[in-house]
């Protein structure tokens, strides 16, 4: 199944619940606008590209409940507003109400809106597997790929941006194992990149963020590839800990790869400028059911953090593969 | 209360159990060598200088079990094995144990255990009071301090070494801050360190391990101060994410400091001939009752890494100050 769909049948957006991975696989089915808003808040969906296409079926949904307009777009400014720093909702939503605003009933906006979150859907694939085409390229039979939080299928509609590169690899035979980092603190790689690469037999080992700097200095890793939540003027910014893994990957001499559509692309703005989401403190203090820290404690939990091109080997996106040094302005 | 210590009434090793805090304070006591040696593999002591008393007070409850030298001797090889990396449990059963020898009835032999035992404690104190000394030199007013894991009085009998250092610095008038790194897997930092620093009222945010470079980058810190498990010939073995720290302090230019006593110094050994323990993989699968990961997937998960000298400005002991370029031998 597709990470995020349209669902014809209960005209309802239709998506893997994501924060029940790996115990449960859950279907959940959001049939108005705020269920869909509270899913992308709850990270019940996300990865930049799936966030994208949430943002398009969100648009589905709104023309199908509002009447007007204008209470179509308060709908628009609410779904913007669920997730602040992936540019990718932006981007999918703008897609898609463009499409919509050519419609002059209710029911043709609804129907133009659909028709394109549902390209934006082939896209997005069409888009991975090229990535997949482009990145693969840089691996070497026998790599072994160090990877942060969930850049995969479930990251984007099927295949995945940075896990993507890695399937593309092994289909054409090259023997590709992944580390795969447990990305604190709502472990979307013990959780998401482990369930899904074990699904495909892809080997996988998993190991805590902090271990990477050891792992490297061992030589068990040979590259990295992470994705994107947002490429910007002067470099991307992408899950916290990225940075970590991209300044240790240059200590050790490891290639630190990002691979993202160029859908992520924000190249009017510098970092500086972008909203990055702080998140609830309870992430850090509560892990499931267990307290793992003073419940009164003072924390620091930004969800992003910047990663500047002089870090980065190669940006591989579906048009081509930008090398240091990297410039796209 | 101290972290462990003797319990003349109850003739038992008596312990703050670390594995329920900060959810519930709770004391253990431990009357016979075996429940000490399981506390020590379960952790609830654990940190390199209170594995030493624990190691001592080990001796003397298999002083109190045993007749003959020879069967103290096996209880003592199974209390050497509970833990490998840490050199202090050595130590501390070695202190203990060449007093007991010159003892000839075990009732002698308990008493002279104890009384070593007892030396071992004052003089960890002691000993981390000469840290604080020398170490808080090193602090400037003002200065916000990263640390991992915890080198604190949960890691000693008392004050501690590396968060002894900032006790020492305010308890001369400066300001210091604390960031807490939460220590993955097993938390150390966000249950031990916080709280224990929040007891005495010192400002601490926590953060996870993987935003380190972040906060670095963003200037919110001006040192780090970590403690270790194992002084060697080439550098120092400490807990998971040591290493990964250092890189990252050295590329931001901010001082890396290690605090510790020279009852962890092993100087004979080079780090490739340490036994670097690995742990359950059940420790990344779960945090507490929740499963986080495939209960099937492959799992690395070394307890300690080794930073090499290089990346280390000062290493504070009680004996003073070594400074880098930090040769001991």
């Amino acid at each position: 199944m597709r990470t995020i769909d349209w669902d014809d049948d209960r005209a309802a957006v239709r998506l893997i619940d994501q924060t029940r991975l790996p115990v449960e696989y859950e279907v959940v089915y959001c049939e108005r606008v705020e269920e869909l808003i509270e899913a992308i808040k709850e990270l019940k969906v996300r990865g930049a590209p799936a966030l994208g296409i949430a943002g398009a079926l969100g648009v589905v949904l709104a023309c199908k409940t509002a009447t007007e307009g204008e209470e179509i777009e308060r709908y628009l400014m609410k779904l913007k507003k669920a997730r602040p720093t992936a540019v990718n909702l932006f981007y999918g939503i703008d897609r898609a109400y463009s499409a919509a605003k050519r419609g002059k009933t209710p029911e043709e906006k609804e129907k133009l809106a659909l028709a394109e979150a549902n390209r934006l859907i082939e896209e997005d694939i069409a888009v991975n597997r090229r990535i997949g085409d482009y990145g693969s390229e840089l691996l070497e039979d026998g790599d072994v790929v160090l990877t942060h939080c969930n850049a995969g299928r479930l990251a984007c509609v099927d295949w995945g941006t940075a896990l993507g590169v890695i399937r593309t690899a092994i289909s054409r035979g090259k023997h590709i194992e992944v580390i795969a980092c447990e990305t604190r603190p709502l472990n979307q790689g013990s959780r998401l990149t482990t369930w899904e690469l074990m699904q495909d037999k892809i080997p996988v080992t998993l190991i805590t963020d902090s271990m990477s700097a050891a792992v490297m200095r061992e030589g068990m890793v040979n590259r990295v590839i992470v994705g994107a939540d947002r490429v910007v003027k002067e470099g991307v910014i992408n899950k916290i800990g990225t940075y970590m893994h991209a300044v240790l990957a240059k200590e050790h001499g490891i290639p630190f790869y990002v691979a993202a559509p160029t859908s992520s692309f924000d190249l009017e703005h510098g970092y500086e400028e972008i909203e990055i989401e702080e998140r609830s403190p309870e992430e850090l203090i509560y892990c499931g059911d267990t307290q793992i820290a003073p419940a009164d404690v003072r924390v620091y939990n930004p969800a992003f953090d910047f990663t500047p091109f002089e870090l980065i080997e190669a940006l591989i996106t579906e048009k081509g593969v930008f090398h240091t040094p990297i410039k796209l302005i």
